[in-house]
Order: C-alpha cells, then structure tokens, then sequence
C-alpha cells in the first residue's frame, strides 16, 4: 500500500475505502456535492439520471438491512440498477473465494461494489484486486469493514456537523462509548483531525478504548463529565449488546449510570451543543430518550444528510 | 381516536388503515378509480408515471410473500421505487423500536409504507406517530395487522362483486369459515355493509364465530347449507392449518363435511352465484377443486383485481 | 409430449425447457440474437426499452443467488420490472401447489417466468398448464431443473465456443467430470450434437456417468489423458460437494488426481485448446489454480456472454 489505492492517478477519488489518508480537499469536495442532493430528497419527484443504465451490486457478506437499505436508496434516486446480494445468508457462495465472486460480478460489467464484511479490509482487497486487473472504470464502497472502517459514516457525521456549525475550525468534539470496537469512531477520528478540528476528544472506560488511541490526535477522557464540557459537538456511539455479555462490562445499566448521555450530563455541554448517533439507538443504554428525542438531537437529520453523502460519493466515483 | 385517522381534514384518503368507518363515498371512488387500472394490466407497456421518484417501503414485520408481491408489481407499474424490508427475519432492527425505525425511513425520505404486522393496530400507530410529526405527505397502507383488518383485500373483494353484480343493493352475500380468526373477514363485513348490501350473512361453526358478531349488522348460520341458500355472492375464507392443531375443530376432513364447499351445496346457492376465496387455497378443506376450477369461482379475477385496486389506492393517497 | 412444447405454432420459441429437441436454427438464432447484446454490455448506458412494462418473475424454487444475479441483470438491462419470488425458503406457498401459484402470478399479468426447480421437468409442467389455457404470451424459461437441464448455460458455452472457434464443424470437445448428476452437461451435449461438433467426448469415471450416455452420441472415455488428447474445447464440470460424501467417489483429493485439469493434462489438448467451467469453480478439486487462471481459460467470458445470451432469449420471447 504504497500509494493511497482509493485515489486515481489524478488524485481523484477512485473508491472509498476508508477516510484514513484522505486529503482534506477531497473530503470537502464530497460534503460540497452533497449538498444539492438534499434538496432532490425534497422534490415531487426524487430521481435523476446520473447512474442509468449503471449496475450497482450490493455486495452485503454481513448482514444490515439499514445500511443496505440507504444505498439502495441513494443508487435508486440515481437510477442505477441495484442488485442486492445477501452473501452471508445465500447459498450462492458455495464455498467460492471472495474474489472468485467478485471477477465473476466484474464479467457481469458491475459498475460498482456497496461491501460489507465482518473482516476488516476486505473492500480493499477487492479494490487491490481491481487496480490489478486495469480495471479502472469499477469503484467500491465499503459499506462497514470488521472494526476498521464506515466511512459514509463519518462523511455524513461531518456533513451534519458543517451543516449545524458552519465550520469545523474552532469547536470541540467528544466521541463518546465504546470506541476499541467501533469502525464508526475511527471513521470519525479520522475526518475530523483532517477536517481542522482543534480538539477531538474520545470518552469511555479503558476497557473500550484503544491502547494507542492518543497517537491518533485525540483526548482521551474517562470521565464523561469531564469529556463532554464545553464541547459544541457530542458524537454517541453504539453499545453493541454482545460487549455487554463479555467481561467488558459490568452490565447496560452499569454503561448508562457513567457513560448513558442524559439531560443532566448534555448540560455540561455548550447550551448550542448538538448530539449525533449513528444509530440504531439503544435507548436507556448509551442514551436517554429525553435527549434522543430532544431538540439538540440531530439524529435523525444525520439519516437525511447520509442518503445525499451517498449520492455524492456515488456520482463522483461514476464520474471518475 | 377522536377523528378517523384515516381522512384527512378534508375528508380525502390520507392513510388506509381499515375499512372499517370509511364512507360510501370514498369506497367506491377507490373501486371507481381502479376500474382503468385494470386496461393497463392488458397494455403492452404495463406502466404508468404516477409514482415516479416516489419511494414506497413494503414494512414487513410479518413473512407474506404472496401479498408483498402484489404491492411490489402495483408499485412497480406506477413507477415507484419499492425497497423491501422483512423486518421479521432481519437483525436490522437490533432491537430498535418499531416507531423508531419508522422514524429512520422517514429521514430517507419514504412517500409510502406498507405495512403487514402480527400485532393488530401496528399501521394505526404509525399514521398516529406521523400525525404527531406533521408527515402529512407520507402514506400508510394496511397490509393485514394481526387478526384486525386486511382493507386491500375486502376492496378488492368488492370490486370483484361489483364487477359480476353490477350493483350492492340487492345481494345475498355468505362468508363462510373461520370468521373469529380472519381480518379478512372483519374487512369484507364492514365493506359489504357500507356498500348498501341488505343481506351478509356468516357462516361456521360457534367456535370459529365471534361472540358478538350479530352486532356487525350480519346474520349468523351454523348450518351452512341453510347459510348459502339463495345467496349471489358465497366468500370462503381460508382455514389457518394451526387452527386444525388445537381444540377448536376437530380435523380438517370433519371440517370439509361441514363446511367446504362442495359443487353439492353450491347448488343452493342462486345458479349465477359466484365465489370469491382470498388465496391460498386449501383444496379438499374448506374448498372441493371442482368448485375452485368451476365456472362460478372468480378467483383468479380477484387477483388480478387486487393490482388494480392496490394501484388504485396508491394513486389515490399519492396525489392528497 | 407429441409436440415439442417450447416451439408455437409457427416453429417459434414459445419457451425455453431444455435444448433437447430444439432445431439448430432456432439455436444460431439465439446465438446470433445474443451478439449485439454483448456490446450493450460496454456502453455507458447499459439498456435498452425492449421488456419495458413486462413483469418478470424470478421463480426459484431452489436457492441460487448467482443464476438469479444473471437473469435479474439481464431483464433490468432491457428495462422489465423484475420481482424475485424465493420461494424455497418462503413460507409466501403457505401448502399452495406449484399450478396454483402460477395461476396466481398469471392473475397478476405475469409476462415471463423464469424457473429454478430441483425437481426435473417443473418449467415443462407451467408450460403445458399455460399451454392448456391458451396464454401464449406467458413465456417460461428453465433456470436448471433438478438433474435434467439448464438450457441458458448450454447455450453461454455454445456462444463462448463459437466467439472463440468460429464455427463447430471441426471441432472436437471434451466434457470432463460429473456427467451424471450435472444437468449442465445434459444441455451441452444436445447443444454440441445439434450444432454440428463431429467429436463430442465425455471423460470421467464409471460411477458419474450415465450408463446409456453413449446414446447421446459421445465418446467414453475413463481416462482423462485420452479423453482430452487433441481437443479444441475442455468442458469443466462442476463436482457437488455432496456427491463426495458418499460413496460415489473416493475424496476430493483423489478425483483431482485423476480429473482435475491441470496445466500437465491440459498440455496434451491443442495448444489453443480453450477451457470452459460453469463456475463456481472448486480450485484444487475439478480445476487447478494455474489452468483456471490461465491463458487458455475462457470461464469469464462466458459469464459476459451468459448475461446477452440471457437477454437474447428472454427478448426473442418477448417479440414471439
């Protein structure tokens, strides 16, 4: 991995793979398109041509109809034609090697890969494997890579934050739960310090934090009234109930007495404070349905702001 | 429920929900609208622009591919984007909540669900949740809840009788089989009655009767050849096979003796009878083949009328 | 079965069953139909309006998420709505025989059925029942029935050994592997007969051939060495893994020794020999690494032309 593989020989954007060494102007380059694509969410009718006649699999070895679901979209509203492959659940493998499928889809002229894998960097592999083959005219989305990536997580996280804050040049921002198994918070990590953010600041018990999580530029607090004071931004994750099972933790409501973000605890946080989530929310656990519900959620605009990242990201790899 | 949840403010279909409290006049405009749906099913190019860009949710918390396919295709012939959620088999939800996975879809901007769940109410929850949020311009279509109501079904059941009675006012109509357990049977009693039909009559057994369904305005037979005596219209209903399992009937061959109709007692019926039965069919239980093929039985023409009329519907609620 | 059942009145393809039967015109037709569409394949915009309006359903009986992909992509790129129907794992058939479900999707203006099934002659029996109601614009087409046939993927290897052969008439053709449980193999040998192939060789071992195979017109062989001495065309089989549970064969390790193309073996073919493989590939049991990577391998290829010979077929029925 000599030269960044999801970038082109021109500095283009040639898949997205993860935010990780993605230039600063690139990242603002896919918040900018994504704006006009909030507004065709709004229209009478919701599509343009950008994708006809294109085939877009959604190469899904690890199930998540949500994320599955939002691509579809986002492809559909382009007017590609989406075929969705549920690897994990079919049959269809038979044992057949990861790239055996993929070559056997590119002889299908597939146009481009959503993937999603429980193993981290297998959206790599593919792309590797593409680049390969000389076949440029292919992209790849990861779509959730084992605990490495998600980054239309993340872009769509930056989307709302520029969106709610203007800027990202003076604020400060806590990630808060379990960061060690979260490809969203290292997806986040990294679109923040590129995007300027003076202090990004990681909140949870040491047991979910990475061992070497400083080196990425962070703050790292164990105390959550102590991380989230003062900061315009708090970023929730979510607590997967299998952690919870394991000798990690002591228990949900354990996790929600010290790290659960309630009213008394945003307060802490500047009065103008917005609350992300990447959803689905466990409500009582990582956060109280006061503020899931409350008017400094922005969770469910996050949702709107990801369909149209998508659409951006989509169009700008078709254009390439 | 003060006001019908249903109607919007100015009495026009904003959700369907039940036909239960709809006024005469909507039910026959949605029979009066699907009336052309039913040419555009004989065209060559089957496909109509009025759902273009729209993006229509088939919420599927209960398996039901037979009905999942008939909105897909009315959805598809008007254009529409369908995306499929079966939630009952995803780990999607991972225990999110039903209102707020309706919330997230809603920030994908969805024009439509259809809803089919097990638990009777769950589409009325919806409509009320976004009634709550002044989603005016999203629509929620019943696709069966529980043992309360399935409303496409009794309206496709009407069109079919008005399409070979020509008219309500004058009929004998039998529903025959387990009424206690069948929405669909709540949904073709409340539509028979609105529509003006003097005569609805139910037929089965005490155990498969509700206690208070004399207060429906129908008349009750426990003897079925007395029960289909003269009528126009005999509606069979489908056995469930886990009613058979437990103490309520003793087989399904005692059943058949008593209540499937036979070419025999079909012969009571007025010689233009027809016959109606929801699909799928039990043959041999609650229907002899030789009436299922007759020339009497319009089941066949019920399907193709439920496109048409799931058409119509759509239409209708995407242009309030 | 007097008449062949996939031809109409005029000797056009009605439906496509099997190629058993079919006349080497209709064949050349197809695999003239198919050209053009391979380059639609390269094209920025990869459709084309020829099923516009038409519902086609994918009726699969049997799991096979790769065969469905192909039919999927084929019938989105020449514009059809495409509705997947996976009825194996659906409980949608609720006890409803096979006849009834067709009845019903006919019902729903269904325009073409494409049709997996694991037992054999399943895609006839629609036929001859559409046949009996005189639907003639319904059109079947056979995705693979049990051990019996599948007829598009006789017809990808036709298309590919022509694309690179030329013509048929010189050429002698090895089939190599499971012949006897491999309805591909079936389908290749009436395709190869009919065309014209004057040396068409089966080679594999006494337990995976049929016993009357020679009828069919081919060579036996038992040794691969001399089955594939001087052939222009290696014929992969795929071996089922289930096959090498019993007590058909010895291991998987020991069929590879005796069968699995290697690049050794393949050396003793002519040196412009192509190989083909249906796919998925077992690497290491019927075909090694090296010759399924190779030169002389074609097993891409024939997925591109798998997917216009897919659209060729479905657009000939469609304009019959």
């Amino acid at each position: 991995m000599t030269r960044n593989p999801q970038l082109n020989r021109h500095g283009e954007l040639q898949h997205l793979l993860t935010i990780d060494g993605l230039p600063r102007n690139i990242l603002e380059r896919i918040l900018d398109t994504a704006a006009p694509f909030t507004e065709v969410a709004e229209r009478e009718v919701k599509k343009l041509p950008l994708l006809r006649g294109k085939s877009v699999f959604n190469l899904f070895f690890e199930n998540s109809t949500r994320t599955r679901t939002t691509f579809e979209i986002a492809a559909k509203r382009l007017s590609a034609d989406v075929i969705n492959l549920n690897i994990a659940t079919s049959s269809a493998s038979k044992g057949e090697s990861l790239l055996d499928t993929v070559d056997n889809l590119c002889a299908m002229q597939a146009d481009m890969f959503i993937v999603r894998h429980a193993s981290s960097g297998a959206p790599y592999l593919i792309a590797q494997h593409l680049a390969a083959q000389k076949r440029e005219h292919i992209h790849v989305i990861n779509a959730g890579d084992g605990r490495h990536a998600h980054p239309t997580q993340g872009l769509l996280d930056m989307y709302t934050i520029r969106h709610y804050k203007g800027a990202f040049n003076n604020l400060s921002v806590a990630i808060v739960g379990d960061i060690l198994h979260s490809r969203v918070a290292r997806s986040q990590i990294h679109a923040l310090t590129t995007l300027g953010v003076p202090d990004v600041r990681v909140v949870g018990p040491k047991t979910l934090l990475p061992a070497d999580v400083q080196r990425m530029g962070v703050h790292v607090f164990h105390n959550m009234r102590a991380g989230i004071k003062d900061v315009d931004v708090v970023m929730m994750l979510r607590l997967q109930n299998e952690r919870m099972q394991g000798s990690l933790l002591p228990s949900g409501q354990e996790f929600f007495k010290f790290y659960g973000l309630t009213e008394e605890k945003l307060a802490l946080a500047r009065p103008d404070a917005i609350v992300l989530h990447p959803g689905p929310m466990n409500r009582g656990i990582e956060i109280d349905s006061a503020v899931a519900d409350g008017s400094q959620a922005v969770i469910l605009p996050q949702v709107t702001f990801g369909i149209a990242v998508r659409m951006a990201v989509m169009s700008m790899l078709a254009a390439t």
